[in-house]
């Protein structure tokens, strides 16, 4: 196998695959990252290349996935999900949204539902489970874009969480959250997947066709080609905005007792309009 | 003359005016800035086109440079200053670092040592002619791009003063900034200068050579291109950030009696040093 050349270096193998676990262990070491783990797996590359990194810690992880029901599409992602779980030795656990009484494919704001509906059955997996942490595939290429496109709109609400490990909350069943790939660009995980054979879904999902932030990532990568290592020190900074940013204790939703910003949890929102219909 | 087109626009020269002095405008109106304002003049085109700007309004301007005493490039500069107040109808007054016993000439950090020096002596000359306000040409290219590179470096702190206006505080001697062109581009002032005949002096400084932000500034202005309006909303949350930011009240200089943030300011530890030379 030929050797890889990115980010200025040259890498055998091996020697990338250290690289790689080391980025994840900083992660890991830096907020003590330990115990049960509920994983996220779309059956996306990151999600998947998570779960084969993970495998070489020493936790107890329980992958799972969430099945939002978009015709083909979901089903497709769910194969690759379940053959890489069954590969690296777990049991996947597979969640309908539909058995919630969600249809994402009549909701007009298919992408804000779809947040909704994946943020709070996570976050509810990883609880009912006794997790320690639900990880998701949050990686350093989409963070950035992310908070970058964030201020290119003035929303800076939206800045929460930039970081590679939220707190949870037991007082609100909030498990805590943590991103393994934190620290890694798209590009980065892409060649990991392909020297360690790793199979992922490559499909774009049907809805999201007209992503707004595609200018963004491509202008972000422009820069961190221009120079090494902008990527990683937005993403710090960004993260130190975070901590400037005033925090709002979550409360319990009065319907189903999971963290809610206000009354009623936005899931149980939704629940309630799909009822109407 | 031809039309101007410009933000996908096009305009005739009083239009364009009209454009420029409403972007000023809007950081009169929303600040409430009146009164008796100093104008520090570099002899730039920012620093000219602001004075002949804010000539049109009803202000009393009292111009200012500062002669740093670079060999040849300082008296360049000043002849500009000076003759562009004269033609506006107003006495330039010309402040000497070398009173002070400065000679930047000497310094090592030399970009620090000429910033330390500007901003103290702009705000003494505006504090003992009892100003209201200290105006600066500070633009919207310059002010995205150095927070930019900021963010870039992981500098935080230096986010301070992201905004059209900054509170003084008379207790310790420190008149509130001005910065009128603060949401108009180096493109847009270098049109309005072309448009209405304004000569300022383009030669840069011989101490500038390497600048580390040339390259965040081609970047920003190659997303500005792409998306119009994304500078003006990169300084909208920027500003935002500034606002989320920990105050640290200044106090004032033991020996001087001007703001500082340690009990000597870095004026007066500039001027021991010289003394030691």
């Amino acid at each position: 196998m030929e050797n890889i050349r990115i980010n200025g270096r040259e890498y055998s193998k091996e020697e990338y695959n250290r690289y790689f676990y080391g980025r994840v262990r900083s992660v890991i070491d830096k907020y003590r990252v330990k115990g049960k783990i509920a994983v996220a797996i779309s059956g996306g590359k990151d999600s998947i290349v998570m779960l084969h990194v993970l495998s070489k810690f020493n936790f107890e992880l329980l992958p799972f996935y969430i099945n939002i029901g978009i015709p083909d599409y979901s089903e497709k992602c769910m194969e690759y999900a379940v053959n890489a779980s069954r590969k690296y030795g777990y049991e996947i656990k597979i969640i309908n949204a539909r058995d919630y009484g969600i249809d994402i494919n009549h909701a007009k704001k298919k992408c804000s539902v779809c947040g909704t509906v994946r943020r709070y059955l996570m976050n509810k997996f990883a609880f009912e489970n006794e997790c320690d942490y639900v990880a998701t595939g949050h990686n350093l290429s989409d963070t950035v874009t992310f908070s970058l496109n964030n201020m290119l709109n003035v929303n800076m609400m939206n800045m929460r969480g930039a970081k590679p490990v939220m707190e949870g909350n037991k007082k609100v069943k909030m498990v805590a959250k943590f991103k393994p790939l934190y620290w890694l660009r798209d590009d980065e995980i892409k060649i990991y997947a392909e020297i360690n054979s790793i199979k992922y879904c490559e499909d774009i999902c049907p809805y999201a066709k007209y992503a707004p932030t595609i200018e963004v990532k491509r202008w972000v990568h422009e820069l961190e080609e221009r120079m090494n290592g902008s990527m990683e020190n937005l993403a710090k900074s960004f993260s130190k905005i975070e901590d400037m940013m005033e925090r709002t204790e979550p409360r319990t939703c009065e319907i189903c007792g999971y963290p809610s910003y206000g009354r009623v949890c936005k899931f149980c929102k939704l629940r309630r309009a799909h009822e109407k219909i």
